[in-house]
């Protein structure tokens, strides 16, 4: 890889989401050698990737350039790569652009989208994890419409403009409120030859409340405008499968549809060379210590969602979300530090600052350790933590003002299809994984 | 194509581009019925492409949906289509899609990127008319540095960072120019494992000055500009060949360079189906009387880049732009309902309003009718102009914006790989043609 010896120990990052890159930050100008790898040159600020798939912002906005970050950092460098494999025996890292030894490794490649093993529904259905899936469900949504114009059989219109989402967790709920709103705000003004009220919006849920991860007040004021925006909710339904044109369930409901966005479940996103006593095999994380240690391993970490620190209060591991994340990325840097000092490590414990989701214009609910309220307030509380969250002025900026923009003008402009799918059939569908 | 009989002649205009764009907006609620199609569902707003390219400007700020356009206009379509060929016998177009019968029928077509018959160039080159090729040059830009810090082969290395651009029109100056501003702005900073110093831009000419048709005090200003800024220019240079590793020339000089980029010709995007005493071959554009029409029929028209309108002060046609676009689409919107009230129609007649190309920060130069000046105060008029031009509000603003952001921070955050080109080499690069 190219990476100059140093007299500092190497530690290498693998992944430079919202843990890696805490943990980035954290360890600027120490006395380590630090070496982030990823397989995007971007860090993606995931909580507003269903609004680039929806048209409300451009996806440079929530993206930020991984090298920009670490532009003035000493003894620090960045490899665009994916890795292959761990080799903990000679301490070192297989990647797609060779080897790199370790001397302290952290894993923080995230999570992708989990199917449980249903290969068909895999093939044909939409996940929402990186930007150029969120751009590639951009184009699909707008290539349906084009297409639907375009036919007369009444059932294949139909099936175009049917949306089903799979899982109401935030992803899901914030998406089908978004969707929802596109419906009225574009698609309405954009297909006067169509007949946009008969769009629908179908969020599927395997249990008896949307947000169950929130406050059950938090669901119930969901659930209410995202009926108000008009979207249908199928609680205590399981998918089954879909073949590209058809989704069955677990009862006998079943549902016609073009476009299926997965969003029921998320795994680790694993890398190969670990023992089989550090893995939790049934959601692929990996299982560390207090310390976000990689049991088994003194000098191998995991931060982020891929990583289970199981504790008392959190018997399955944090949820998989930024905020727990950022901790242990946080915390690390610092661990890293007493550790090359010879100081004893701290534990980590998680600060649980809350929850929210938003699910359209003036509506979000937003859940505090011990405070819970939704409507325009948690709306306008949701987009001030988002807006000052995302790292950069200039983005910062820029989604302020769209955001502004599309407030004042109920519109949403960001509808180019820039990744075409190429002819596509019902049955062609993929989702495209870069 | 599902469009619904009207009352209303039918005209049908093929490419929404400045040309096509402009006729629309002067057909808005006339008595026609106006089927607009295009292969993008979008305006490009080309004279900005080259931001894009070199991470400036994100590509929603430059491109507009046209059916934003066209949401309030009656009898209106949008249809999202390549147009394969005319039958002017039968009076339809025949595409991706389907037929569709004309009353009258408009090419707007515009231009693509000119090779001269070499295919070897073709294939191995990359070209800059539309967003996805210029978010294509922009990643390949960025992935050519990130292999360039993976290579131990000074040879390999240099060829990584040396760009060739072929023509030096406005596009290959402006192109030039930024890539020498990123150089400075970006690359220096976000490679620090890598001498960006011998980064080489380098621009071939086929005569002996650089943008040959503005005045020479212009082509002057604009050479000392782009030395100033470290480009090689090289006049007086034919580039004969690229097999995607060296270019080759119609002297001794030779280049090695993984990045071509040609600018150095353009030619109508033809459509088949029209006689050949229609059609310019050596050039590929549609012979077009005073009024648009396309000689040898009654009620077919051409406008913008493909049309060539030879009169005595254009022998060869109007200059392949904007504007000549832009008033052609203008009088052509007239012309038609003058046509449908049996009037006659207005002899097209070009106001040359001048011409003016940016090199970089506080450089530009600007050619009106009878003054000519560049520097800080012609940027600033380069910047305004283009700024008002722009579709839409949002576009205007963001665009603003980034601009302030880039000259106060000598920034450009635009620096995504989202369109990679999977696993390339030197010989597999393509210039993905969507």
């Amino acid at each position: 890889m190219n990476i100059p010896s140093s007299n500092n120990e190497r530690v290498v990052i693998i992944g430079g989401g919202f843990a890696g890159l805490a943990l980035a930050k954290k360890l600027r100008n120490r006395k380590f050698q630090v070496v982030l790898l990823d397989k995007h040159n971007y860090h993606t600020f995931q909580p507003l990737l269903y609004q680039v798939a929806t048209g409300g912002l451009e996806a440079g906005s929530i993206a930020y350039p991984i090298r920009k970050v670490i532009q003035e950092y000493k003894d620090f460098y960045f490899r665009l790569t994916s890795v292959k494999e761990i080799d903990t025996v000679n301490q070192k890292i297989i990647s797609e652009i060779g080897d790199l030894h370790y001397d302290y490794l952290v894993i923080a490649t995230g999570s992708k989208t989990n199917y449980f093993g249903n290969k068909e529904i895999e093939r044909n259905s939409m996940s929402m994890k990186t930007i150029p899936q969120s751009l590639n469900i951009r184009s699909l949504i707008l290539e349906n419409f084009e297409q639907a114009v375009l036919i007369k059989d009444e059932a294949e219109k139909q099936a175009l403009m049917n949306f089903v989402l799979v899982g109401a967790g935030p992803t899901g709920v914030e998406l089908a409120g978004a969707l929802a709103e596109m419906k009225k705000a574009i698609l309405q003004k954009d297909y006067p030859d169509l007949d946009i009220t008969k769009m629908e919006i179908n969020l599927v849920q395997g249990d008896d409340r949307v947000l169950n991860a929130m406050t059950e007040k938090s669901s119930k004021a969901a659930e209410d405008f995202l009926l108000k925006l008009g979207v249908k909710i199928w609680k205590n339904v399981r998918v089954t499968n879909y073949d590209g044109r058809t989704i069955t369930t677990d009862s006998d409901l079943t549902f016609e549809s073009a476009t299926v966005i997965w969003t029921a479940g998320v795994q680790g996103a694993k890398v190969a060379g670990l023992k089989a006593e550090s893995l939790i095999q049934r959601v692929d994380r990996i299982r560390v210590n207090e310390f976000s240690q990689v049991v088994g391993y003194e000098n191998i970490f995991a931060i982020g969602d891929i990583a289970s620190m199981e504790t008392p209060k959190y018997p399955q591991g944090h949820p998989m979300m930024a905020q727990p994340a950022l901790q242990q990325g946080c915390l690390l840097g610092e661990n890293l530090v007493r550790l090359a000092e010879g100081k004893a490590m701290k534990a980590f414990e998680y600060n649980d600052k809350g929850s929210m989701a938003t699910i359209g214009r003036n509506k979000a609910v937003v859940d505090l350790p011990h405070y819970h309220f939704h409507g325009v307030f948690a709306w306008f509380v949701w987009m001030f933590i988002h807006l000052i969250s995302l790292i950069g002025f200039k983005n910062k900026a820029v989604v302020f003002m769209n955001w502004a923009y599309n407030y004042i003008a109920f519109d949403r402009e960001g509808r180019l299809i820039i990744r075409p799918y190429k002819k596509r059939s019902f049955t062609t569908f993929t989702s495209d994984e870069i």
